[in-house]
């Protein structure tokens, strides 16, 4: 920023987080701009929180579009609601930042903001600090009494399904980094655009309440995030690798064996993974139908641990671990 | 660490913060280890929220010791619900981390949950990824309806007061950094002490709830916090400069001159600014010293804007800004 307009940390907040001073919200009492946020929790609810962090360099390309990374840090929070069949209501806010770039600001603060209000979201405090881009978001919601989803409610038996379809945000993240070709100039604007904006699965995850045994969401990829899921419930599972729903978009621009990998291991596409009774599949298929939201069986839960992958009936050798930050 | 011992991320949450997968509170429903918490808010209480984040080099030096950032990335964040009057109940963790040192994190996990076992606080989710350390704490509390402390309250005439002594952490982190010289080793080690062990007066805003009229923590120091409260409230503050509280350790280590600087402009105390209107006080000074918590009255709320800074009667030359992460 030019030297004779320094711009001090208050100044930044105020201007691009203005409007989140007036509350959207009547349950918030109080706002950004005082210690903490007061907020008012629905009657019979239980409290949903969950904190995630993108590291530029690390989950997102350096030269990333400020908006999509102001629009891809609230939603990959508002997944972690989403797979506790929670509504999200409120979000703070931790932004490290290497210098006060107006402009960087005003596009990030629109690409969250955007989201936040498409979700019926109020952002409530937040912090501000000089630093590498980091980014933190603390995201808050409700869920009636009783009906959170967890991750340890499986049983054996149950179906393995997934919503969407798996591997896309890996394609676009390897276009954005220069490390896969584009074949279709269209399929590859999709498959950025999926890395860029994932959606998180709200409703879906709301309507799965009561329907499905366990849920989680998709952040690390299947081989990372299944064994998390099967262990949490004390099984086993094993999972068709010819079932996994792979796009049009994914098809158009790899061979269907690394198309599959991503799929399995690349992480980022912040679908729901969630285990159903076999007698009400029917019902959960029902309730993505009128999401207009593709739902795809993979598997089953099994006794036993680990993960079995299987191609044409024979054993599959699936990519050893998911996303893991520190390998 | 050793290339022969890659210890993956799930591994190192796992290792170091194992005890809080056992809740140690009933209201927690479900805790670390699902893709967000599940927490019981008591009936008829708000929700308190806040978000604060410290970054190696910025918040404190990159030589710490791990131990006192865990307490302090804590601590930074019980003061904002001390200011509040909120009790807090839950916390989640968003930890960056350069490289996955266990020993270090054992350091860091060690000072964090001694502090937020101290406080009843529970740990109920985190995030770990790669990328230059910087540390996020949220942290929810509750208050009982409408009773929380806000900066707007204040009314002309109000007294301002401030829990225990200004500048320390100041001096403590000048001799961190090697910008102060020790002059006497013990008022050296307290002084460092008060920069790396802050402590939240989380009772004391719990017990200033009803009289205090407004309550803000002082993270940036006085002269960039004091503004934002009289702003909150409408009105101007006055501040006789001679009155403010210095410690024996601050007294013994600096002149009086830049003493008093320190305690105006460094920032890093966390401890308490209240206005109450004069007739109540007594009052406070009572549940202060209930807490064995000093307490002085530095000025008042007056009609206007801005800060008055008197010494003598005269006018006195402040800092001209408090702590601003981006001058």
């Amino acid at each position: 920023m030019p030297a004779d307009q320094p711009l001090g940390e208050f100044q930044l907040i105020d201007r691009f987080f203005a409007r989140a001073r007036r509350p959207t919200r009547a349950d918030v009492i109080l706002g950004v701009g005082d210690d903490a946020a007061v907020l008012r929790l629905p009657a019979d609810h239980d409290l949903v929180a969950a904190i995630d962090t993108v590291v530029a360099g690390r989950h997102f390309p350096f030269d990333s579009p400020p908006h999509s990374i102001g629009h891809r840090v609230l939603a990959v929070n508002l997944s972690d609601l989403a797979a506790m069949g929670a509504t999200p209501l409120w979000a703070t806010l931790a932004l490290t930042l290497p210098a006060a770039d107006g402009e960087w600001l005003g596009e990030f603060a629109g690409g969250l903001l955007r989201l936040a209000d498409e979700e019926g979201v109020a952002l409530v405090g937040g912090d501000t600090t000089a630093g590498p881009l980091t980014i933190s978001v603390s995201i808050l919601g409700s869920v009636e009494r009783g009906t959170a989803l967890g991750r340890a409610g499986g049983r054996a038996g149950d179906v393995l399904v997934v919503t969407g379809t798996l591997g896309d945000a890996g394609a676009g993240l390897g276009l954005c980094m220069g490390r896969l070709a584009p074949m279709d100039p269209a399929a590859a604007e999709a498959l950025v655009k999926r890395f860029q904006y994932p959606t998180a699965r709200v409703a879906f995850g709301r309507a799965a309440r009561g329907i499905a045994s366990a849920a989680m969401d998709l952040s690390d990829g299947l081989v990372g995030d299944l064994p998390k899921l099967a262990a949490a419930s004390g099984l086993a599972a094993r999972v068709d690798v010819a079932r996994l729903p792979l796009s049009d978009a994914l098809r158009r621009s790899l061979p269907i064996g690394p198309a599959r990998e991503l799929a399995l291991a690349a992480g980022d596409d912040y679908e729901l993974l969630l285990a159903v009774p076999a007698p009400r599949l029917a019902e959960l298929e029902a309730a993505a139908r009128r999401l207009n939201l593709m739902l795809t069986a993979i598997g089953e839960l099994i006794p036993g641990d680990g993960v079995e992958w299987l191609l044409e009936g024979a054993s599959y050798a699936a990519p050893s671990s998911g996303f893991d930050h520190f390998r």
